[in-house]
Parts: C-alpha cells; structure tokens; sequence
C-alpha cells in the first residue's frame, strides 16, 4: 500500500509543484516591480523569516517636534505581504504626540488601541468631520484616501496598530506635502488661500523651498 | 430555413435573456445601493438617454471668488457609468480661475485640456511635486488620492475634461475639509502647525465653524 | 467677496452631494446584502459610532477548553467596514491555549502579538510547513485560504489582534467541520483517511453527528 | 471536558454566525440586483440544490439552422455561482453545426471538448487569427471579449463545455447583433462596409428590422 | 525646533522612501511586462513629463477612406497611466468620417463631443441597439467589450475625446478583424452567413488573404 | 480608394501596434513573475499552441491507492491562460476513487461529471455540510477556500472536469499538509485533537515525519 500511494504522490507532487509557488508572492527586491507589486522571490528561497517581521517590536523615536514616531511595515519593508492586499504599521505617541493629518492614496486604514487613550478623526468628502477619543482596545475605521489624524489624548504613551487593505497604502502628510516639499509658495497661496507669509513660515519650520 | 432558424433563435433567446441584463447596470436611485454601487434598473425601462448626459455641454458658473467650476458626470449624476469603473466631469476655468488643491479618494484622474492654458501639479508621497504648464490637446494624469490642482494659466476661459477611474471617484477639496466643516479649529492647528488665527480667518471667509 | 463665494460654495455642495456618500458604505443590516458586501446605510444616519467598535476592548472568555478566544470584528460585527476590504479580531490565549488549526476562505491574515508567545505556523500547497515563535511586537503574515494555527508558548496570557484584507474573510475551523458537524462519519473517513473509532470520539467530544 | 467545549462553541457560533453567511452569496432572483451580481438569499433557505444544476445533463436542441445549441449556467440560470466569478455552458454540435462568431464582452472563455472534434478561433486586436482543430481532450482559452467561433470538425455530434472567469460573461452573436436587431440598414453599411442589399438579405433570413 | 524636526523627518523619510515609490508605476518598456502592465521605472528616474502626453494635440490625418482618425493615449503611449485603470484616446471626424463598428475587450469607454455632432451607438447582449445624436459637450457611455460605433453627424469635423476604463483596453475592429486579417474566407462564411463572394471582395478592400 | 485605405491602415496599425499585445499575456516561464502572474512572451513569438493544451486528454494514472488522479492545467502548465482569471483540471475516479478533503486557497471550483457518477460535498464556515451524488452532465460550485471533496460513486471509471476562477488556484490537499509534511505531531495534535498514535500511523503511510 505505501508503494501504490508513492507512485501518487510523485505523480501529484511533479503535477502540482509549479502552481503551488503562488500561495504568496514573496517580494524580491532586486528584480523589476509592477502595478500589482514586486516579482516573486524563487520559492526554494522563502523561509518562515519571510512571512514573519520584528521591526514593530520596538516603540519608534519620540524624542522630536511631533512626540510620535510611525513604523511601517509595508511591502518594501515586509517583503512576506508582498500582493496580498495587507500591510500593518505601528504608531508610538508620546505624551502631546500627534500625527498630523495625512491620506493613504491607497488603502482603507482600521486602527486598534493598544496602550492609552487617542483622539482622532476623519474628513468626508462632503467636509463632515467624524470626531472620537479611543480607549484602549477600541478600533476605528478610515476609507480609503480621507484625511485623518491622531493625537494622543492622554498623559501617558500611547500605542496603537493601524492596518491597511494594501500591502503599499502610501502616506501622505499633508504638511509635508505642502510645506517640506519645493512646492512654489505662490502656487499653495493660490490652491489653498492659505497667505504667503504663513506658507513661508511653515517652509522654514519643516525645511520646503520654492 | 427562415422557420428553423425561428426554432433556434426563439430558444437561444430564451435562454440568453436574463444573462444579458448585466452588460450594463443603470442605476435605480430608488432602490438601496452597496459596496458596488446602485442596484440596476429593469432591462425593460432602460433606454439610450440612460447612456447619454447633457449635463456637461453648458459651461459651469464661474461668477464665483475662484472663478472656477466643476460639473461633475458622477454615478449619482449618470446612471449609465454605475458599475463601470468610469466616470467625468467638466473644468471651466475663468481667467484667473483656481481649483484648489483636493484629493479624489477612490481613483486616478485623467486631464484633457480642450481651452486655454492651465497650470497644473500632483505632489507624491514623497513630497515630490509634479509640475506642468498644459496647451490644448495636453494631457495629464493624476495618481490616485494625491493632492493636485488647476489653475488658469492664460487670459482667456479655460476648459478640461476630466475622467477617473471609478464612477464615484469622490472629491475631498483641502480648504473646504479643514475651513468649511466644523473641524475644530485646536485640532486643526494641532494638526497641520497652521496658526489658529489663520484658520479662524479661513473659517470665517469660507463658512466653517468650531 | 463672502458673498460669492457662498455662491459658488452652494453650486459645489449641490453637485457633489450624492457623489460623496461613497467614500464609504456603512452597512445597513435591514436591507439586502450582495456579493460585495451590505446595502449602505442612508449618509443622513451615519454617525462618527458606525466607525468605531469598541467589541475587542475585553478579554475574550478564555474558560473552555481550548483555554482562548476570539472575538471577531468583521463586517458582519463592525458596520464601518463594510466594503472596504479590511477587518480585525482579537485572539486571546490563557496559558496553553490553542486557536485550532483553520483556514480564512477569503482573506489572508496579518497578525500582531501585542502580550506574551505564541507559537504559530501554515501550511503551504506544496506542504512545507512554516513554523515561528513570536515574541511581543513581532507580527506574521499567512497567506489567503491556507491553513495555520496559533498557540500560547508562554507561562502567561498571550493577546493578538490579527487584521484581514477582507471584511468578510470567514473562518473555517477544521475540526468543527469535521467533528462538530454532521459530515457522515463514513464519507470522513474515506476522504482523510482518518479511522471511524477516531472520528466518532472526536465527534462525540465536539458535537458532531453523522 | 465536553462541558466546558460546549461553552466555548455557544459562544463561538455565536459570534461567527454572521460573518460565515458570505462564504457565498446564492442569487435571489426576487431582491435587487447590483453591479457585483444579484443579492443574497437567506442562509436559512440555502441548500446544497442551490449549488447544483443539472440543466446541462441533456443535449440541447441541434435541430436549427446553424445545427448548433447552447445552453449556459450562468447566474441567471444557476443561483450558486451569483458572485464567485465563475460560470459555464454546454455547446451541443450536430454534424455540420456551428456557433456564429461571437463574444463574451465580460469573461475569458475556456472550451473542453468532451467528445468529436471542433474547428475554432479567435481573433486578437492586431487582427492575427488563431485557429485550432481541437481532439476530444484538448482544451482551448479565448481571451476577454475577442472575437471567436466553434464548428463541428468531424462527421458525428460534438460537445463541449466553457467555462467563463465571471458568473455573468454576457454573449454577443455578431450576426444576431447586426442582422437580428433593428439596427438601421443604412448605419451597418457605413459602419461595416458591407452592402445595403447583401445586409437586408441576412435581415431577412435572420429576423431583424430597420 | 527645527533640529528635532530634522530629526524626525530624517526617519521618516528613510522609513517611507520605499514605500512611496507606488503612488504609481510609470512604464519602464525596456523591462519584462505581465498581466497587470508594464514594470515599473525607478521612481529617480520619473518625471513630470512621465505624467503628460502631447500626442493628442494635433488633429489624426483623416485624409483616408474612413476620413477618420484615432490616436490613442493607452498605456503604450503614454507611460503615466500604466496600473492606473484609465486611458484616453483622440477620435477625429471629417465630414462625412466614420469610426468602423469595434469593440474594446478591456474596457468600458466615454464618450465626449468637443466639436460637431456625433451620430453613435452600441448594440447589446440582447440585440437592442441604443443609438443617439450627440452635440457638443454631450457624453456617452459604452459598456465594456459591446460593437458600437461613431458617425459625423454634421456637415463639418467633429472632435471628440473618449477615455477607457483600463490602460491597455485593446481595440478589435469588426472589418479589420474579418476583411484586414488571413482569417480564410470559408471560415467567415460560414460563421457569418456573409457570402464569400461578398467576403472576397472586402478583403481585396482591405487588404486581407485566405 | 485602395491607396487612401492603404494609408489609413498604415497608420491605424502603427497607432495600436504596442497596445494590442495585452489582449491576453501568455507566461513567459524565463522571467520573474509577480503577483498578478508571469510576465508575458513577446507577441512576436506567441502561436496558437499557446492557447491549446493537450495534456487533459489523456485519463491520469489511477493505479495508487487512492484510485484517482488529478491532472492540471493552471498556469504553471497552460500558459495561455496565465493573467486571465480562470484554469481547468481533470479528475479520474477509477472505481472506489476518492479525491481527499482538499481546498483551493485562491479560487471557486466548479465540475461538470462528463461519465459516471461522483458523490461530492463541501463544509461551510457555519459548519453546514452540503453533499450530493452528481449524475452525468450535472455541475456543482465549491465555494472559494471551502473543504470539498469528490468520490466515485459508481462502479464505473468517473471522468469529471473541474475549472476554477483563478489561472492560479492552489491546491491544499488535507491529509498531505498533515500527514505528508513535516509538521511536527506534537502541534498537530495540539491544534487537532487527534491523538498523536493516529497522526503517526498516517505519517507513516503518507511519508511524513517530525
């Protein structure tokens, strides 16, 4: 009997070994990269290391302007989520820390609070704002490509995982977009209405030319 | 022959009839819409102007202080777009005439300029900023979810069509989600490092309140 | 100058009222459901409460015999994802607790270890098995439909939010479609090779029948 | 022990109940449609029927015409491929029949010959024709919405399956479409440069009008 | 400040440098291309002009029996659009011009009338042709992979622009398909009905063997 | 008039030329692939042998112990069905056959019984088991990701074709990912509850270990 299910199981293995290599899409930095993401690694290169990132482990650098530090694990650096429509990044806030408001271009973003208390929230399209503090444990939800924030809400640290429905969601800032960027000052004064005074002010805080 | 050729198509017809409906799905504003989209309206009721809009011959009003329009051909305008991953809207732009900075959450944009001049740009992720003077006939795509804008930049009208892909592509203008909402003005300021004196202006000129 | 631009505002408002409500599609349990997902609440009765979920912030009771939990926040839970592509759930694990081995028909997995050790792998199409022990902060990516386990490898409570690229990702837990349904005893047995004696304590354990 | 696996599996169906009804989305044909496909009966009223079809077992009516049938299961005919994204027909080919040039706007086509042999083809967008004389066994894909053809190749009926990569891939005969239809007699002379009086003949023989 | 910001925008960058580079795809023609598109250039190398396409500002060269032109802005023009589910394309119409019946099999296409007047239609899976006279500025929208076609309406030449729902959505023209390619003609025959007299002399038209 | 036409064409085909080649992206097996699939062969060397496969005409070996052979035509062995959402697999149930509990990880199954007669079921998440006994010519839908399996339930050789709604399903057979791994019996009786004496018998006759 074990000689009979050899024959089928060589048979099987031969005829499925090919097909199975795309359970997953490990990303291989060093070949070309497309729309749906980077080319495969060679299957008989993956390991469990791939599929399995300690880079979170570690609360990200508080110690500047903005009290808070964001930890991406995203598909250029996780190569394990590469195609698979998922990628994660860890969020540290410190006492007054925020995250000032940014977008994902691409992605939906579902964040959980895992020590303190966060205040955040989100712009619709039709300018409603939805406002929330979190306590530890609860999640929120931002669509896809809204601007949002948060700020810690508490006196203490706070740590929170946000996810999102890519393995490349893009980020963002608004601020740097704006002001960190060679972003003409005229050019934002005119599409924001923002004066040049204030636009030139915040390019010397975040380091923008133009 | 004409009476075989009867037998069979009366059956194929039969059997096809139902298939058919979903070469399309015109919307039916008056039934629940999803994830997708608006559910279809009956096959029976749909005609050809459910596939035509006139909405966007007529130039949009432009008396305005940014002496610009935007006319959009939405799923929610057209029926005919539900469902098939396109839609377009129309761009008068008066000389000196702006579209401020905005985002369209759910698509990448697709500009044809058919009048004028218009000076345009996207900023990346990056912070790079992308940046163009369009003649007529020039095109221009816009990633998805990034910030961009138009301006006028000739003396005479300006006039673009612009397609996305989705037929709700959304649209989050800047000004309007931080200075015409009731997004607190402390959390605006904590959120972008734009002063609250600024924004209180901004808040006022443009409608916004908290 | 307020004054136009009230006009233009009002103009704006009008047009893209309807197109905005698609940012998202908070899901509205009362109306028909298809195969993207739930019908879409009315945008008028959507509050900042349709986003956020406050169903993960305890413990799962973890008092059964596997000794862990896991509460779910799919779209089914959490109206705010519906749509969207991404959900979340919480796994609780007491001192040897053990998620049994299943599969996510229709998402891959992304998890983080927020206390303790787990000890967690999958099973890959060509059965190579991928095995790790993850400490606080490391996270693990399984990939779509294939099956993978979790345990707590620690003396002390282990807690893990693990994200899905899907709202909807199901979840097949392998011995309860074995053993604690009515899967004909006979039929189990000829398609996993698994004795009858063995089926029948198992299913007299669990529930089963058949 | 079977105690306390009875508390963890309450609490355990209770919370996946909701979730695990869209492993599927079996079509009800009585609620509205959407662009993703019909809603969703009732898990409660699902059976393994709805899974089933066996409107393919029998031979479709080859005494036409073309000597030639074609009976599909879409989701329209079969209830349980409504949003999975698969579906399939039975091609029944007395001697001498054929299946007129046609395409599936929506869905690659993928033909199995179960018994005879079949002449067929497709043509890409530059116009190059493939062409194949299938055997029994032999398989043939037909990309997305290109044109194609089957003909009975051999002196006895010949059947085959086809398989689509949607539940709904739609079917446009092109003679059906020019010559069955009311389409103006004078616009498919512009549009295709065949003659009006070679046009009107087929109108005649195949039933259309204009 | 302005040191600690430094600071922490320094990690940032080197965090998201990576991460970025996906906000889009810019086509690289000298690498391997595959389903989803072409690879992608290195982001160093984008530029603005990667984003804009000049080739549709000159009028196509209707000086030919169709007097008609179309000059397409797809992803192997236009190297911006690649993975971005949009393309757009020029379609120019003397007096008297006609645009063949076609379809695309990749995409649903919109129609805008910049100049003149436009006669149009498509026929549908059930053979219900949906034809309309379109005048400037008017719009129209046809299903993915369905026959349609365009027709000057007016004494003068008309212009339009229509975009497509995917960068690549292909263009199979009906006439071209049969009369411009070696697909024999007693094939065509006899999966057209068209005689093969009438066959024969349309491909000495157009240029055909077989 | 030839010549005018003669000019039109030249320029129409050097126009769509490049863009034509994505009408489908037949796997090249010598450069990387990605998530999406393969990269594409040159259009210059692809033939209609691309599009055909012969090696499902041929019954596979059923001389193993479980009498059955699976024979694939995904696109690790058809590559022109590589990029084009759907592939096809043939069964061969020798009297007393059993295909065992497997899944597909990434697509929707569905088969047609071409001879004999096959008893087949699949596990819903909810634990609902559906079975029927499929006649000749009858079809059924496994649901994405769900357990299935398929035994003859003649005394007759069964023949079935299964296609699935991925160029890429997987295959997840469950007695191999057990029992013919190295998945260590300790865990796998931890996450099973089969007791490890069974887990080493079938280890033993399917060639696993740890």
């Amino acid at each position: 009997m074990k000689l009979l299910l050899t024959i089928f199981f060589t048979l099987s293995l031969f005829s499925f070994s090919n097909a199975s290599v795309l359970d997953f899409c490990v990303a291989d930095y060093t070949a070309p990269n497309g729309p749906a993401g980077y080319s495969c690694k060679k299957p008989s290169k993956v390991t469990v290391n791939d599929f399995v990132y300690s880079g979170l482990g570690t609360a990200g650098n508080t110690s500047n302007i903005i009290k808070a530090a964001v930890t991406p694990a995203f598909d250029a650096q996780f190569p394990g989520v590469n195609g698979l429509g998922i990628s994660i990044a860890r969020l540290d806030l410190a006492p007054g820390g925020v995250i000032p408001l940014h977008t994902h271009p691409g992605a939906t973003e579902l964040l959980v609070v895992v020590t303190g208390r966060i205040c955040t929230g989100f712009v619709a399209s039709d300018n409603t704002v939805y406002l929330k503090t979190l306590e530890k444990g609860d999640i929120m939800v931002y669509p896809q490509g809204l601007l949002h924030f948060q700020i810690n809400a508490g006196g203490s640290p706070a740590l929170a995982f946000v996810s999102f429905s890519s393995a490349n969601p893009g980020l963002q800032i608004l601020d740097f977009a704006l002001f960190k960027s060679d972003f003409p000052t005229e050019l934002i004064t005119e599409t924001t209405f923002i004066d040049a005074a204030v636009v030139k002010k915040l390019k010397g805080v975040l380091g923008g030319s133009g």
